[in-house]
């Protein structure tokens, strides 16, 4: 017997937040930060390392899955958790966004999206209620909504017809997901652009609705930072103050802290992976390229205190040769060590909620990335 | 202060052998099977794994290692052993395999080989001399004679030239290594081809020298397994019985097994790596090629009752996944798989020998194979 979904608030501070959510697969500490395994697999890492990290929730591709190896089976196999053997929360996007980014002859409408697979060119329709079903066939913990994500800049009226259809959409999976297993939840996404109106009416209509929590989507796809963060801040007011508030495909560490201190509890983001994949290293001292040549010598590791054996007890010397060697444990170490100082810097931020002094975490953090960057 | 290399016997069976080697850097149970970490990292698998496989000793590969990071750089940096944060024995190989097949525009003389550097076309000359050097500035705890190496088939007059300039080799590098640091070994490498009459030569003649152990190498390079097998047999005898006898670049699980009935105590192969990374997975129930179709749906592990993870706790299924799906993390699950297979298979082998009853274990290991060879 599941416990309901719910989030427990333990301590503001300012617009930032700490708690618990609590899930059918366990709790999740937020602010948290979700490592993606778009194809049932975190790029490169073991799931031993993933835990090892301290994530509490990983986040699973609907588009890639739903093609490849095919919701069905995996429901066939016991679900998501246990064909990738994830034993803890994971959150599904709805397959919207890889739709729109990687799909070929992509056709929208009211009722949903059409696409050509871009494995094997088979016509594909993806409606709300085809989401909402392909996520529960996964097992999903946390459902999305499908909802049209617009890149920036876009004409206002294209990104409100994406909002509301996006607001359409939202009440079809609402209808779809009645009898989910307690335990699960769906969230809601906020569109609108960079246009604040209109991200306060989806905010307000799809509280009105009423999810399980509410995700703002449509963000980090080109925008600067600054437009981001004034989004964030001027959204997350208009949502339920008792409900988990998630930032999609954020970001950089940097706005991971800022956008907490704007009320957001829940990101994900392929960049530690990614960049670490290609060398760069983030840590307590700021980012590292770890493929620069004055690496090739030094006998210091990234961070000899780090709690993350990569960091701490491999040299910068050998993880440089590793890909200079084109060896790729040098990118899975990366890996591992950007997921490891990711979820030290939502810890650190959790810590520093309960304790009130947020803001000095932040300025403090941000001051020992800059001491240092000279060294990267 | 480091004890003495020595092998200790423990029992024999037939003309299997098990017992310890001691070398500078910790105990090697033999038969022993070393996994290839070709740049200073075994390809796509963590170090932890591997010796959570069960390996006592690591190949490192003097050609690359020299040309890249350097051999006065490793030096610098601690030696091998620091470098790539393995604190257990390593075996390099001279590099003069490698320059016969990676290296453009090579010329052998007596003095040694010069070639262009694969990496950037850099002249490089590597004399006995300089691939002692360079084996003794990593910090190997075993070091490898330079040879020359023929493809098979040949000439015989070529097969005995090689050989003969083998063994000038043997004895200049046999003089460079003087005043090696205690616990450190230099072996000889038996050449002469799929000639018996060259090989026992070859037996004789470095025996009479003197070395810490004795390869056979210019095997597996292209002859059919009997052949390979009758020069072992052939081999073995004319060989010290106090020392170890190492089979390079050898093999398939058939092959070890063999080889060990033939008198053999060490191995190395990049066999279950990269297998690995291309879908054959090696098990108790024979090779299993995990990218066939008829694993997309099979929830059965590898092997249920196996002691590795990867081979335990993931379902065909999902390794078959993550090959379609091009996720790197398949080859590492496999590689892992594989390593703790060779290492298992290795250490059967010494229980085996140790209990008298090495022929009835390659038999029913073979007939294991054989049973579910349909299911591969």
């Amino acid at each position: 017997m599941s416990n309901p979904f719910t989030l427990r608030l333990i301590a503001t501070d300012g617009a930032a937040r700490t708690g618990e959510i609590t899930t059918a697969h366990g709790v999740v500490r937020t602010p948290a930060f979700m490592p993606v395994g778009t194809q049932a697999a975190i790029k490169g890492v073991h799931h031993d390392d993933v835990r090892g990290s301290g994530a509490d929730i990983l986040l699973g591709n609907t588009y890639h899955l739903m093609l490849r190896p095919g919701a069905e089976r995996v429901a066939a196999l016991g679900g998501l958790h246990s064909f990738m053997r994830w034993p803890l929360p994971i959150l599904t996007d709805s397959g919207g966004f890889q739709v729109m980014s990687l799909a070929p002859l992509r056709k929208v409408s009211e009722s949903g999206v059409t696409f050509r697979s871009h494995l094997d060119g088979a016509q594909v329709e993806l409606t709300p209620e085809r989401s909402v079903e392909v996520q529960r066939l996964l097992g999903s913990d946390i459902v999305m909504q499908l909802d049209e994500c617009v890149r920036l800049p876009a004409e206002r009226g294209e990104i409100e017809r994406a909002m509301r259809l996006s607001l359409h959409w939202a009440e079809r999976c609402k209808r779809a997901f009645e009898g989910a297993p307690v335990g699960h939840a769906l969230f809601g996404i906020v569109q609108g652009g960079d246009d604040l109106a209109l991200r306060q009416q989806s905010a307000g209509a799809l509280t009105d609705v009423g999810f399980d929590g509410y995700a703002i989507g449509g963000l980090a796809v080109g925008e600067p930072q600054e437009v981001m963060l004034r989004v964030v801040a001027e959204t997350t007011p208009a949502l339920s103050p008792g409900r988990p508030r998630y930032l999609m495909g954020v970001g950089t560490p940097a706005d991971l802290l800022e956008a907490t201190a704007r009320g957001i509890d829940m990101f994900d983001c392929v960049m530690p992976t990614r960049n670490g994949r290609h060398g760069l290293a983030f840590t307590r001292f700021g980012a590292i390229n770890i493929k620069n040549a004055r690496h090739a010598d030094d006998p210091e590791p990234l961070d000899r205190e780090s709690r993350c054996s990569a960091a701490r007890d491999f040299s910068r010397a050998y993880l440089h040769h590793l890909f200079r060697a084109g060896e790729t444990l040098g990118g899975t170490l990366l890996s591992i060590v950007n997921l490891y100082y990711y979820q030290d810097l939502m810890a650190g931020a959790r810590a520093a909620i309960a304790d009130g002094r947020y803001a000095d975490y932040v300025s403090e953090t941000r001051e020992a990335w800059a001491a240092k960057r000279d060294l990267g």
